[in-house]
């Protein structure tokens, strides 16, 4: 780890950071200039501003995502600020490039101001293809992706709520087909009421999950508890929990069938795990550290173990998930990301595992499985499509990587 | 004309804009994920968190400029909105590569109010290493700039009022030494009283000039002058114009040494050249078309004609300014750009060109020529330490392409 640290500053002060912008192409001479620059750049000038939608044809902003945050929420950082950031959304943009081809910038804010970072992004427009919010605080990122989904005519995309919930329910689904039960009869127990966890939660409802419970430090979130809600739990408690089940982890955990954490290290005993329904399943993702290590999860009769880490089987990588989401989204000038473009990517991620392949050590495909992009990407453009939010009703295939 | 239309319309439209962003470290495996992301990536946070100035050390912004517009002033198109300017602003970011080295990006905004304008600005100010303003239309242009200037820590450019004054000075600097004449004692009219215009007129100020009228389509500023007035005309009449001069271009330009034009084609004639003193020098740069042509000019009696034109001689071109400027100021992590620095520039710009080389179709540096932008790069970074707005008191030689 010592070594990683310091090949990590030595990597980004010897290249000082990790992007470059680039030019396309060729301005060596004076009529090169006047090709891209003045007087020639005038045309597409004139052609956007009599068809705005040319601006996907003549600029770099259709296949273009802004990298957006405000750094209160770094890593397991906290707020660290809009510059400290920066590493961190160079890097995202870094990801955007490797795994879909995707041109992506960073953009650091030095405001927490909720409003002025919404006026910001939206007076931004003009110029990104999509919006991927990054690692901004609860509950601001949920004010903040709220009002620009409304707002905004591009995509956006709060990929630490989204990006993580479609990738730990992919591998739910494969899980759950190891272990041979039904989403629908599953009981399930999500720790951490985080910008992950409303997420993961809201996304499982939504697929037909019946029996939910969220817990957070003070234990099982139910309707009419009193401390340490918000509004963004009082809303989950009217949609989970039906029992009003109270009580904290090591109590409310007995007899589910799921385990699913974005909490912190070593929440979950061996105990708990013997305490849930046979074939349980755990997907430990606080980081570095998971909630339980895999290993001592299986002696305690866990079925199937996912974590965060990539030194261990069903990791929950949120790069299967954004990559092929945006690109998706931009082949067809989608307007917003919705809720079926992300279901789609869920099944997506799911199914490039056949019945044959899935083991309890294979039910989320590899971070570099070079098949992901593409289904991924092809699945949200369909959706798209159907659900009557692409402004572009062919994809173009020979723009996926 | 229509050939270059058509050929800059396919150009823009086979590569889908001008940019990329690109990745300058390996991202093929795990081990790459971990030092460029999570969780390598913390340490560059945690030392930018601890010590502000390691920005730039590990991240791109040391080397990074915003190319900021809101369309409302576009070549000569006019307010056409941000989005219909980001082919210019794509284009302009390409120059700063293509001639510095320099990371540019577009910043296309999508409102035109000048207070959204610099707040969004202001909110970026952790990503950028400078702000390059362009294409704003004027007042709005004089008071974003003059806010963002006190309000921000990283330099700021209005291209279209520096850039253009300090090639402009510089020509004319050495279209002096060509005619034998001291600018001291030069009597210069400004024809244009837009942003490029007003900064013209102030630098020539800055640099010794005492004898100065501005013209606007309501002929000489004058301090009283009822039509026609706004707060920067009122300025500049307090400072130019000394015996209150009246009366239409036709009639003010007699008897003066210098015109310069930043106004509209065909502009001045033949018998207004006439009208000057001998040895008349003109910068004729409205574009395409100039405010007189240079062949009928030099047969009215011009010693030396300079143009935007890059198929004429003496081009006056701001390629030749913003990226050597923007390069010196980034070397030395300047805090501004202030009026030093942009007389370095000048000066830097006017002494390429030796006494034995100086003739009068040769009072300007070609725009290809690769020594302006080391010299520019290094006479500024001088500057900036000499005027203790550096934060970093050495040049890296190296980064000078």
């Amino acid at each position: 780890m010592i070594n990683l640290k310091e090949k990590s500053l030595e990597l980004h002060k010897q290249f000082k950071g990790k992007l470059s912008v680039n030019v396309k192409v060729t301005v060596d001479n004076s009529h090169d200039l006047s090709l891209v620059y003045s007087p020639g750049v005038a045309e597409p000038c004139k052609e956007i501003y009599q068809n705005p939608d040319k601006i996907y044809d003549y600029t770099i902003k259709g296949n273009l995502v802004a990298v957006v945050s405000d750094g209160s929420a770094v890593l397991g950082l906290g707020n660290i600020g809009g510059a400290a950031s920066m590493p961190v959304m160079e890097g995202k943009a870094a990801l955007f490039k490797a795994f879909a081809d995707i041109d992506a910038f960073p953009i650091c804010l030095n405001t927490n101001d909720p409003e002025q970072i919404i006026q910001t992004i939206k007076s931004l427009e003009p110029t990104f293809g999509g919006i991927n919010l990054e690692d901004i605080s609860a509950p601001n990122c949920f004010i903040i992706e709220e009002r620009l989904k409304k707002e905004m005519n591009i995509p956006v995309f709060h990929d630490d709520q989204h990006g993580t919930a479609i990738v730990t329910a992919a591998g739910l689904i494969n899980a759950l087909k190891v272990v041979g039960k039904r989403l629908e009869d599953t009981k399930i127990i999500v720790n951490g009421a985080g910008a992950a966890g409303i997420a993961i939660t809201k996304l499982l409802l939504s697929m037909g999950v019946k029996d939910i419970i969220m817990c957070d430090t003070k234990g099982a979130i139910f309707k009419g508890r009193k401390n340490g809600m918000n509004s963004m739990k009082e809303s989950i408690a009217e949609h989970t929990n039906k029992n009003n089940v109270e009580g904290l982890l090591d109590e409310v955990i007995k007899g589910n069938d799921v385990f699913v954490g974005v909490s912190v290290a070593e929440a979950v005993t061996a105990e708990m795990v013997q305490s849930m329904n046979k074939d349980a399943i755990i997907f430990a993702m606080a980081n570095p550290i998971p909630e339980i290590m895999p290993e001592v999860a299986r002696v305690a009769g866990a079925a199937v173990v996912g974590t965060g880490r990539s030194d261990m089987p069903n990791q929950v990588n949120n790069v299967l998930a954004f990559p092929g989401i945006f690109k998706g989204a931009l082949q067809v000038h989608a307007s917003e990301i919705n809720e079926e473009m992300k279901l789609a990517a869920v099944y997506a991620i799911a199914n490039l595992i056949t019945a044959e392949e899935l083991t309890c050590d294979y039910v989320i495909p590899h971070a570099f499985d070079n098949r992901v992009v593409e289904a991924v990407a092809n699945a949200v453009a369909d959706a798209a499509i159907k659900t009557g939010v692409a402004r572009k009703l062919e994809i173009e295939q020979e723009k996926i990587v």
